[in-house]
């Protein structure tokens, strides 16, 4: 039988949505390939997970680039090759948050913005693509693969501080809706996500896509997102049958102020 | 225990979405009091569903409107008291589409669209709001209720043949989202969907939000919308929990152009 | 000569929005149809223009709807008949704002958005598009006539007290791209603006689609909309030729939080 | 007297956007600081202006970077300093537009569409924002200055072939609102255009938002965009007072399906 494998790019420290899909997906079954910056909290992560009775393993990454995750996929597919294994889910959960005041903003943190949030995204969207143009459809979806990525709300709304980002997030949007018009007719699902509020995480290092500081504190109950609630959601977006595919979905919790 | 209610508003004749939210519910153990014109119709569906172990009752109204939906609903409450009964979840499903060219409409139509469609809305969401306030939170969820309404491409674009449906759709949205903004520190959480393609029905009667051809014709197999796979997203709409609810979300089958 | 008539409906106590763009049109030479409710405060607009060396007549309604504002329309034909006058301009300046909390809403609130915001912008486009179709292109434009929709930010977002003006506004909304889409290639243009602010008018009833107290209160300078700077950007839409049409502007003051 | 600058990026062969805004601006008295790739079509365009009786000059980039465009800002300053010449106006036409499906897109395709349409743009920003900002408010409007960006259908809509495209114009999209946003308060005005269809060029290369044929072939008259008139709607954006300014503006021919 073939094994399905997961490959999720951007994991932070692991307390946020990277570790929490990680986790669930393991839970269900899919081999986890974690890509991530990080050696050490990444190689925790995959540790964690097998000690649970999971499949991961850690690819590492010095930096995320488009050589970086292009190699990291070709390191998967030798690690985990065909036909024992078929790669049907991908997560791009990668970010470079910015907040600052525009002129602020160094050319240094738009190029990085540009990099990581934009030219990863091409390079992770092409490597899982090609992956799942070699399977067969999955019976029960009909689906060769789902790709999803994490949006925010700067994925579709500029603001104060966050030129930076919200050009990053924007073109990951863009980028997400292209796929699922382009390659929804080859069974292949893409999708795109808003996380539309701060994620409780053990540290904000957890998700990088959170800033610091969320654009409001949230010190009420039932203000934050839980990173295993947004991780459920990926789980059904990857679940969905080819009759009714979701694009993109909104995710906040019930207190926020919206 | 007390026993969960799903208060459904728009049936048709039970093949298309509505007839499909009823059965999966009926399903997972919710009653299912079914709101809709057409007794007929409505009866043989709650009929069909008790023969295969659910429970579900038929509340006929003999058309969508403000006092008729109000109606219905103390019906149901009637029917199905606290404390051994809890709406918790309600799904407005009921439309009125009109497809003609704009110098075609008349009055009556125009009417007719903003009676169903709005004002019919506007009637449901309140009787399930006022509801769901009476509700403890649901343990697990930590809701006190769930609304989901049904949308339509129609819902965010207008078209050359859509005027009077769209202003009815588009109105609907800003129901929901002015809803979902309003009472999600209630606990409460107001979903839209985003039907976008045509939905495999028995007739085309089963979905009024499906014109009689839809707007491209799908002929090729995989270009349809399955009422199942549509009611598993309202399924999981209100099973998300407080901490990472969606108010929006679009489907369409795996071959549509968009 | 054939003189150019702008049919404006939606004038308030003249000190907003509408009263603005009837004088500013009779300043660009339009012979000004006005229809709006309130005689006394139509007539004394109509008077004041036609004192400044403007052409205006006031078509005063009882009430906001279809039949009234076909009726409207019928007397502006008859008192400025083909071939000396052709009606090329008109603006849908009426609305009814509803500011409340959902569950004050009662039914005659949403009966009476429905009606004035939806049903007589209906009956409103119609007689437009009826006296467009009847014109030859305009030279220059390349159009046979322009409609212009006011909008507001309660188009474009439904929130915490304004479901039942919202549901109106997206409503409009989508009548406003509908038409936009059809009859362009009649050499029709439909505009849609978003009036997103306060308007700074002689009193709060001058311009219908403002609260009484604005969602945020602007005590600063440049934070009110001045409706002359508004009126100059419908006669802007107006003189846009065929080649480059604007469907839908936003509109704000500087100093506005958005 | 101070004479008014306006800073324009993109000209490419002078018969599209770029080369219509610049004659226009030049007409209405502007000194016009041409900045574009082809330092020989770019002279030949300031000639033009100037043998017409217009202030023009070129500043010709080796290619759109950060670097170059922070450099050509440097050039304008020294050429036309303070007291005597004040830059009230910037228009970043430039863009790099790849129409290629998905998987044919190389690194080299996503860097370079990165580099033009997101990082120029920020250093183009950033040096348009430095010089409002030293700018008293121009009596009239009360505005320090108008930024002005050049989007496209592809910045609100990814498609098929337009995946490296796109992600580029959202985020130049993603810019402009979060420019809007952050500088409204210091009365410096930033809007964004939609040009959605193509534009009647002397060829093609004439606009690089164009695709060498459009997405639908436009054959018909009146179905493609004037340069001149687009060039009118920049005018008018920044002719706009502070009380009523547009962020953003669709522009489409009569005759467009969209």
């Amino acid at each position: 039988m073939v094994s399905s494998v997961l490959v999720l790019a951007g994991v932070g420290n692991g307390s946020g949505t990277g570790g929490a899909v990680a986790r669930l997906f393991a839970k269900e079954g899919y081999t986890v390939a974690l890509v991530s910056r990080g050696a050490e909290a990444l190689d925790a992560l995959a540790k964690s997970i097998r000690t649970s009775g999971g499949k991961a393993e850690s690819f590492p990454v010095p930096a995320y680039g488009a050589e970086e995750l292009t190699g990291a996929f070709a390191s998967i597919h030798a690690r985990f090759p065909a036909p024992e294994y078929a790669i049907t889910a991908a997560v791009f959960n990668a970010g470079h948050g910015v907040w600052k005041p525009f002129l602020d903003i160094t050319p240094e943190d738009v190029r990085e913005s540009t990099k990581v949030n934009i030219e990863s995204a091409f390079a992770f969207s092409r490597a899982a693509i090609l992956a799942f143009q070699k399977n067969e459809v999955t019976p029960g979806t009909g689906k060769k693969g789902t790709l999803v990525f994490t949006g925010a709300t700067a994925s579709i709304r500029g603001n104060v501080v966050t030129s930076a980002f919200a050009a990053g997030k924007f073109a990951l949007r863009a980028l997400s809706q292209s796929l699922a018009k382009e390659f929804g007719k080859q069974d292949i699902h893409v999708a795109h996500t808003i996380i539309d509020g701060s994620i409780a995480t053990g540290n904000t290092r957890g998700d990088r896509n959170t800033p610091p500081s969320g654009p409001v504190e949230n010190t009420t109950p039932n203000a934050k997102l839980s990173p295993e609630s947004i991780a459920a959601s990926y789980l059904y977006l990857v679940k969905q049958d080819q009759s009714a595919m979701t694009w993109e979905l909104d995710l906040r919790p019930s207190h926020e102020k919206w």
